[in-house]
């Protein structure tokens, strides 16, 4: 069997943890299986080289960038074979060059695209664990690449496709993914099974666990990803092509506060408004989300939508300078709950029963948006936790 | 013009050296020349690499102590890209898989095969100041490799070679080339102009300024140095080929007080001793020099010779275990002070003049070797500064 095993930042922090994740390893390794290892840089490492560069210069160039970064992973794979050469182990760590990672050209944001196996297979047949750096690769001009957050993720998993693996566990430092946030919800579960497009949902609802990248990329090519901790040997969740799980209405609830919500007042009611508005926005790169239009006094209409309230200001900044309105209210104060299920295709009731919760809770819902599989509420930031303990109730979540 | 351009650790220790190597090398630029630029790891980022891999495992395998230590050239050469584009100026900073920097397969110890320019070629051309990674290479299999000691001088005589340079300037902290060094010897003068092989005798000698295996390869390839200061702009010390210089009997003194000497007295008096005890030193990669054989008492036969004083109780331990003798001693209370001088060849004399010098001095000498253009004796360490100065002084080394 071929596993890839991917460790976070945060598994490989320091002296005992590299040791701990090096035992970890060996032990599949002496089952007999073939072991790939993909790392993150150290602990908070990324974050130190990032302020050294801007220390330097406080809008590096996006290649330097880069080619500092990776010497992050570069350090925890050389660190780690070391490690397990120390335990009587044949190890080898291989960088972007090395294995090699080919990316798109887009420094800080590369996406892989083919990934040359030869290295690898013969470093396995030879009976050896290999050890990659995770979040690099090189584009077409033999430049360093990273694939941006959470990419050492997407390494993983693309690796455990590139190579046929039979599985690909994602080591984090928590249990696997819950029914919601453990610190906010205390009757929070762990899910054993989950479907790709449920842990999609999550993934992008910000639940953190996983990259949507990742999980994308696992759905494409069918890969089983197994998310466990680091720290013990509980079995963790299983993600993968959804069969069994049609009881399962609910999966779970998940909350993202990093949201805003930018409402636009009294743009005119022609064709043609909400195109320029949003194209404007997508020309700057603001991701948006729950639009909602309606329409205003004397012919005129009105937008809101929420995105990441880093990009508030600048939306609105942008929306100031492209379209003609009568005034505009950016509201950070604001909080994003849902729920994620792929049984719910298949059940009516499941969004005005979470409306219901909501509604027995006192909480105010300012808007609303779903996906085949999940439903969205925007509310006030403070009632979140109470919003997502009253869903997770509703709906039996905590139990099995 | 192209100028190959080489800055030590101390040179890029922190943001405003990095800053002032910037200046220096876009100043040279900016006159239209092409600049490639070398670096070293910054400061004492190397010792810090290999204390964290010491931490892990202290015998750790060559192959990933290179993977490990290569990243700090990389983190040397992207800061400066940085840096310069902070000022303006376009830069590109590229490691040794993106020159590619072909070496031998010997990890920790490799040596120079061969420079592909071609990327290098390509980035002068488009006007840019191009920063490579000193001290690194890779070899055959793709993986990294380190040049030993010095190696980044190595690395920027070797682009001067293969890119033709016009000129290889070594920046580090002194001013150039001395007489003798000046913390010991007051006198001491600063060399302007000095032959490819006396920098040879003086780099074996310690003399700290060169490694030698730099100052091999530009003789190999007429590769024109220059030694000067980073912090200050004086015109440094030209190394080249000797031709002006035949007038210039001792060109300098130079101390290595690393020396030990390892004295095995009563050895059988038959064929083979010799090649046995040093046969089994070689085997232990100890290198010696100085050695001496006289005859014994009772047709017993001495050797004695120097060595790092960091090998010399490995040396004994290992003629202990391979060798019968009567006794054997261990002084690492000694230091080898050298004349080094390319007029000494059609110079007689001068040998004596500098033991006359010692005997003044009262200084005791306790062993003598020479070459072509050096003279060396070993003496007391206690006495290696009065040895210097009073050999510079009988020499007038301090007037021009």
């Amino acid at each position: 069997m071929l596993v890839v095993k991917k460790f976070g930042g945060t598994s490989v922090a320091n002296k005992e943890r590299i040791y701990n994740v090096a035992n970890r390893c060996i032990e599949e390794y002496k089952k007999g299986n073939d072991v790939v290892v993909v790392l993150s840089a150290m602990g908070k490492y990324t974050d130190e080289l990032i302020e050294k560069a801007q220390d330097i210069n406080e809008n590096p160039p996006k290649r330097e960038m880069d080619m500092l970064l990776t010497i992050g992973e570069q350090m925890s794979v050389s660190l780690m074979a070391m490690a397990m050469a120390k335990l009587g182990v044949p190890a080898v760590s291989l960088n972007g060059f090395q294995v090699a990672m080919h990316t798109t050209s887009v420094y800080g944001n590369a996406r892989l695209k083919r990934i040359d196996c030869e290295r690898i297979k013969n470093e396995l047949e030879q009976r050896k664990i290999v050890i990659v750096t995770g979040f690099q690769g090189i584009n077409k001009y033999d430049d360093y690449t990273t694939l941006g957050r959470g990419g050492s993720d997407t390494t993983a998993v693309a690796l455990a496709a590139a190579l046929h693996a039979d599985k690909c566990e994602i080591y984090t430092d928590v249990d696997g993914v819950y029914t919601a946030d453990p610190r906010k919800v205390k009757s929070a579960r762990k899910i054993n099974e989950i479907t790709y497009d449920e842990m999609l949902e999550l993934a992008t609802l910000g639940a953190g666990v996983l990259h949507n990248r990742s999980v994308e990329l696992a759905k494409k090519y069918g890969v089983e990803l197994v998310v466990r901790s680091s720290l013990n040997t509980n079995e963790g969740t299983v993600v993968k092509e959804g069969k069994k799980m049609e009881k399962m209405i609910v999966s779970g609830v998940a909350s993202d506060s990093d949201a805003a919500r930018v409402a636009v007042v009294g743009l005119k009611d022609e064709p043609g408004v909400a195109f320029k508005l949003f194209n404007a926005l997508a020309k700057n790169n603001i991701n948006v989300d729950m639009i909602l239009q309606s329409v205003g006094r004397h012919g005129t209409k009105d937008i809101s939508f929420t995105c990441s309230s880093l990009d508030a200001d600048d939306a609105a900044r942008i929306i100031n300078d492209s379209m003609e309105f009568e005034s505009i209210d950016v509201n950070k104060e604001v909080s994003k709950v849902s729920i994620v299920g792929a049984g719910m295709q298949s059940n009516a009731g499941v969004a005005a029963k979470m409306f219901e919760a909501l509604y027995d809770a006192n909480i105010n819902i300012r808007q609303i948006s779903t996906s085949e599989i999940r439903v969205t509420v925007l509310i006030d930031a403070k009632n979140t936790e109470r919003a997502m303990n009253a869903i997770h109730d509703k709906f039996d979540l905590g139990e099995n």
